[in-house]
């Protein structure tokens, strides 16, 4: 069905049915053939907008628009002599109707879409986020602080009656049906929280875009912009509103580097202190329990059910390293000064710390030679029999972990053992103030040089935490652009109650988390 | 953040502030308010579009606009002297973000909508279609005629390590995990399915409007008439491309009808045909195993794994019977008369039987006592135990079932045995063409006294294959409104295969099924 085309828009016509076939066609060229050049040229689609057609340009290329097999309804509207808004229904080609809103206006080189609303159907759950859910999957099982909150789970932790994949398809296929649940599962389950979903990740918890077994959630708060991994479906979960909690492992940012491209709040706990039975953890001696969530009073409220009660610790400051601050782009420091710079003592007194590049330098070194002999250790021959199977970023890390022989591998624990004493100096009974990422989430392109660049800037940041075993919660801010960013507050070994009682501190002073 | 509001559209920044606002509030007069009166003005969502201001106000009763938590960007773009399009992204107040182009028109009463293209965030799974979902939740067993073909099964069937629910949170709650699957599964997943999930439906699969535990699906088809019940979860997954076979049973018409409502093949089997093992059923002397797809190559492909190699009957004649094509509305009967009118006597000899509305009458009669019985037979202690968990339309099937005396149950049974020879009697060894259900679907507030008269005579139609445990096909068609409706081919018994193919010679002769 075409639609009705009346007086001044017979011209539109040809052009529509051209563009319907493009999109039919899957047209690698739609964008620049039929939409308005210009700033002001809008493309919206999933909860978001991109503005400006060389960022539409780049938007579809990286997630095509959808293909169309016919359309359904047409309905279109004059407004004044060169403006036309049509909106049509169209059916997939996998079945399920979407829908599209184009304002076309009629320019010296024929009509172009100046704005555009696209609606693919939705599948049944998104497979980037999910890979099993539930209305709820497990109900929960008592009822305290979490009730009403619906819990993601990284599909990493086990749940009685389901596997854990691990992100990858080869793991799935072997994997036995866990018969009980892991302890962190049962805690939260008791307290309230009903189960939504298994989450995806990166494979093997390995990888930093996001991208998982079937491709990168989209990030609702940034929709040009990566989500981050290694723990992409529950930040994505709950950035979406799918769910109010995610729980995930942190290996050195694997959870907290995804939040804060996403603008959640998050905490990675004290390595050790909540337990990891029935987790399937990548550097045993690295990873800790974590969970993210909208607001801080969810994370709190984890926090409550899942830390131990006694044996907690309260830092006496709050410090700062240039050398750190100088990792993170123009954009991400100022956000973060919006803190540093107004920064009300009688919180907690801060003073300036030094700490040479070299020595974080070092660290990360150390911290990515720990995580790769861990993960050898760990995936070794499972690795080797499944090496056809596995992506460029886990097969990079376990290759690089299999080839440490057993001599290194002594150096390495050495090394950690040093630098995580190093770190535990440093900190000392104080909060150390980093940028969670040296730069906002990277487009989907990964940005080239550039993008390599902030990342090995950002790799910088995100072992400290991990090597030291420290508590890190991660404050989401904004950058001017209105781009997620994360502070992160390190603390000392069994600080994370502490952590959270800072940040709710900075919160009830004025700080503008992202929201 | 608040648009930037530039030159002439100064006067539109206070309404457009009223209209977030009463977003924000959940006005239910926002339409009344906010939209422009008449017969163009448009609301498109979710995949479909109502058009005109009086559908608008009735659509958004029945299914409110989302509720909206705060702005998050907003893009203005004026159109000629009087027209502005605003495309916003918003917070949701459960998370997650929401999308709304919005064209706005100057009157001589103020600025109006006259254009709405509203997203709300998408759940982790529609809970008015799916109870559980994967990607997917039980992996293929085998390869076959099904291989890359997505299965919805309805929440009666058995899955091996899941629950059933019946469409009751009271059911599922006491519900005991299947250890084995249903044959019907089993066979699916040998042939290449995956399973993709369980789907929901009216409570113990006793409703016909598809309103589940949760609510009615959209009718992606129809987006301002309900899906149907009782299977109305398997069958909007397959209408919404979420999954493209949807298993369930037909107990009368509760798989047909909601089929039809939107537009899909479906096909109830002969009774006894293919295994109900591990199935719950309503009505164990009328339930029949059945399924639905969105082609017909599907269809016949799952009959080719359900239905058993031997036994087939193969019809000599094609009947109509004034009577029933009479209980359909004019526009129905128009859709069918495509078919009947044109009948090629090659494919099969037409006949028309004299069937008067008393006889048919009383078969409807027959039908609802006989499940009436059943059904307080099979839920009568645990029925009595829950009353006041029941639903309206459960409850007064269960109670009328129990008010049945024995003595009245023995004449029951009667009846059921001279209407089941009665209705095989006259269709011998031929098929009777039906419209499926007297009217398309009715509008979500289920059209008053006018909708029950329609319900009425559509509860005249659904009875008759059940009664005489015949096997049906029925065929998508389109009104001239482009609504859906259905021509049901009702065989004699083993003539399932034959329904297929007879529906394939129409369809390669040039009958245009609704896609």
């Amino acid at each position: 069905m075409t639609p009705r085309m009346p007086s001044h828009d017979a011209d539109l016509a040809p052009t529509f049915r051209d563009f319907v076939a493009a999109l039919g066609a899957g047209d690698p060229r739609l964008v620049e053939r039929f939409f308005l050049p210009g700033e002001q040229t809008l493309l919206g689609r999933g909860g978001g907008m991109v503005v400006g057609f060389a960022a539409i340009v780049e938007a579809v290329r990286a997630d095509p628009l959808p293909a169309i097999a016919g359309l359904v309804q047409s309905h279109l509207r004059e407004i004044g002599p060169d403006g036309t808004l049509i909106t049509v229904t169209h059916r997939a080609p996998g079945g399920g109707r979407g829908l599209m809103t184009l304002l076309w206006e009629n320019t010296a080189e024929g009509w172009r879409i100046a704005s555009a609303h696209v609606d693919a159907p939705v599948p049944a759950l998104d497979p980037r986020i999910w890979r099993e859910a539930g209305t709820p999957l497990v109900a929960p099982q008592g009822s305290g602080v979490l009730d009403g909150l619906r819990l993601a789970v990284a599909d990493v932790i086990g749940v009685a009656g389901h596997r854990s994949g691990l992100g990858s398809d080869a793991v799935l296929t072997e994997a036995a049906t866990a018969s009980v649940s892991a302890p962190v599962v049962e805690a939260t389950l008791e307290a309230g929280a009903a189960l939504v979903g298994l989450a995806q990740l990166d494979e093997l918890a390995l990888g930093t875009s996001g991208a998982g077994p079937v491709g990168m959630p989209l990030n609702i708060r940034a929709v040009d912009r990566i989500p981050g991994g290694a723990m992409s479906g529950v930040t994505a979960a709950v950035a979406h509103g799918q769910a109010d909690i995610g729980l995930g492992t942190d290996s050195g940012g694997s959870l907290l580097v995804p939040a804060s491209y996403q603008g959640l709040f998050g905490l990675r706990t004290t390595h050790g202190l909540v337990s990891t039975d029935g987790v399937t953890t990548v550097a045993p001696s690295l990873d800790a329990i974590g969970w993210v969530g909208r607001d801080l009073a969810t994370l709190a409220a984890v926090a409550d059910v899942l830390l131990p009660e006694a044996g907690h610790r309260e830092p006496d400051e709050v410090l700062l390293a240039r050398s750190l601050l100088e990792l993170a782009d123009p954009d991400v420091v100022r956000a973060i000064e919006t803190i540093t710079e107004r920064w009300d003592s009688a919180v907690l007194p801060m003073r300036m710390i030094d700490l040479p590049r070299t020595t974080v330098e070092g660290w990360a070194d150390t911290f990515r030679d720990t995580r790769q002999v861990e993960a050898a250790a760990q995936y070794g021959p499972w690795a080797l029999a499944h090496q056809d199977d596995l992506g460029p970023e886990a097969g990079a890390v376990l290759r690089a972990g299999r080839a440490v022989g057993a001599d290194r591998g002594d150096a390495v624990r050495r090394a950690q053992a040093a630098a995580r004493a190093a770190v535990a100096e440093l900190i000392g009974n104080g909060v150390l103030l980093v940028p969670t990422t040296a730069t906002v989430a990277p487009t989907r392109d990964l940005g080239g040089a550039a993008g390599r660049r902030g990342r090995q800037r950002t790799s910088l940041l995100t072992g400290i935490a991990a090597l030291g075993g420290l508590p890190t919660l991660t404050l989401p801010l904004a950058t001017r652009r209105r781009l997620p960013v994360g502070l992160s507050l390190i603390g000392p070994v069994g600080g994370d109650h502490a952590l959270v009682g800072l940040t709710r501190r900075l919160l009830a002073g004025g700080v503008p988390a992202f929201a």
